[in-house]
């Protein structure tokens, strides 16, 4: 029973998500992993169940998820094509970018060592004249004008090993709420443009979002640099700051051991 | 009668182009002079006629329109204000960069001496896993795979005064088809992907999308760079390549004489 490991990539504007939903009384909601198995079940003539290895939520993007799926019998078409027939059949906000072949046992889920997550912002003071036309469904927009310099103070500190209790939402229904930060940084991409890479073990639900709200309050001057240390030692969501929306973070990619 | 310039950038995809259409039997169609009367009617309230110096096509952008109308009475909006306050009333696919006083006899159209047009392609051959996915609203995607350089070699013979008719529409109501050509380009801007600048004095009705569909032919070998002259000098719309799709098309600036 061969195994296939998908690289995808999709602008998560029009979808509920990544995870099928069946709510009672409606009809299915429109999600990443609905329109796959849809695709690669149209593709194969066989219906397949395909796992992501992240459940991103409404609205957000990935340029490189990885999912699995897989089948009973080896499909007719060769592997370097699977890609090409599978995207024949997705509509344009999902691209299949690469199909391999993966062990019988792989999960994208648990086998995932590291994640890397990004956050577009723009930050225009002002009449709005400056927000984001072009990029509007990718970037989130602050009328605030932001220091990036100041928010990668603050990003610094978050890497490491802490408790993100203040970072996740309160209903999180997670065992453990100590990750691993390997990485945290904001760069200046443009005039009034910035981004937030993190990169870890693990996120907890909403951590990159509430992430990116609390450097937004420290690059409007709201909250010091030095109080990064002070919101993760609260253990109390009230202490970091918003969760942004989801329109500016993406999943950039997702790393296996050997 | 104080008369406003205004800077406008738009995303054309979800607009029926510029200028107001009232189809009969039909409500209205959303269009972005139509957009931009009512944002400034509901800032002045006082109902005014923006003109624009170029009538895009449905689907086609703009990065500096130029737009201008008139109002009765100075406006208690100071001009430096007038922006934001127009950008209140807009939706987020319009957004007035500038606003300044005019001579009370600018005309958007009449008084453009040049204006500069972008088309932007994506050429990724095979199976559609490199097709554009964030950007695909602004792009052109074709599956052949094209050459810039040679595009480039075809692209710099039609700077000039030439005769246009074989690069516009078979009807196309105007006088004269000779315009001049100031400056036309194709540029590589990453892997499989490049684009089109092309300036001059005035353009006719699709003429941009007909060079770009030409150069396509050039850049998968179909047609040979000098060919060029033969396409102009047969003054026949067949002999030019296809009109190209309005989603990769931008209006870039338009410049004034003194």
């Amino acid at each position: 029973m061969p195994r296939y490991k998908l690289i995808v990539a999709y602008d998560g504007t029009g979808f509920h998500g990544w995870q099928k939903q069946h709510p009672p009384d409606h009809p299915p909601l429109r999600t990443v992993q609905g329109v796959l198995e849809q695709a690669v079940m149209e593709t194969l003539s066989e219906p397949v169940s395909v796992l992501g290895a992240s459940r991103t939520d409404a609205g957000v993007h990935a340029r490189a998820q990885v999912a699995a799926f897989s089948t009973t019998a080896r499909p007719r078409i060769a592997t370097e094509r699977l890609a090409g027939a599978i995207n024949a059949h997705l509509p344009d906000d999902v691209r299949v970018r690469r199909v391999t072949i993966a062990d019988a046992g792989f999960s994208p889920i648990s086998d995932a060592i590291a994640k890397g997550y990004r956050y577009r912002i723009a930050h225009a003071c002002g009449h709005g004249a400056a927000r984001p036309l072009f990029d509007r469904h990718i970037t989130y927009w602050t009328p605030y004008r932001l220091d990036p310099d100041r928010m990668n103070e603050a990003a610094r500190r978050l890497i490491g090993r802490h408790d993100f209790t203040s970072f996740t939402r309160v209903h999180h229904n997670r065992q453990s709420t100590v990750r691993t930060i390997h990485d945290c940084s904001v760069t200046t991409t443009g005039p009034r443009r910035c981004r937030l890479d993190v990169s870890g073990d693990g996120f907890l639900y909403n951590m990159v979002r509430i992430i990116a709200g609390t450097l937004a309050n420290v690059g409007r001057g709201k909250t010091e640099p030095e109080a990064v240390a002070d919101i993760l030692a609260a253990t109390d969501r009230r202490a970091a700051g918003p969760t942004l929306p989801p329109e500016g973070l993406f999943l950039m990619w997702v790393r296996y051991g050997k």
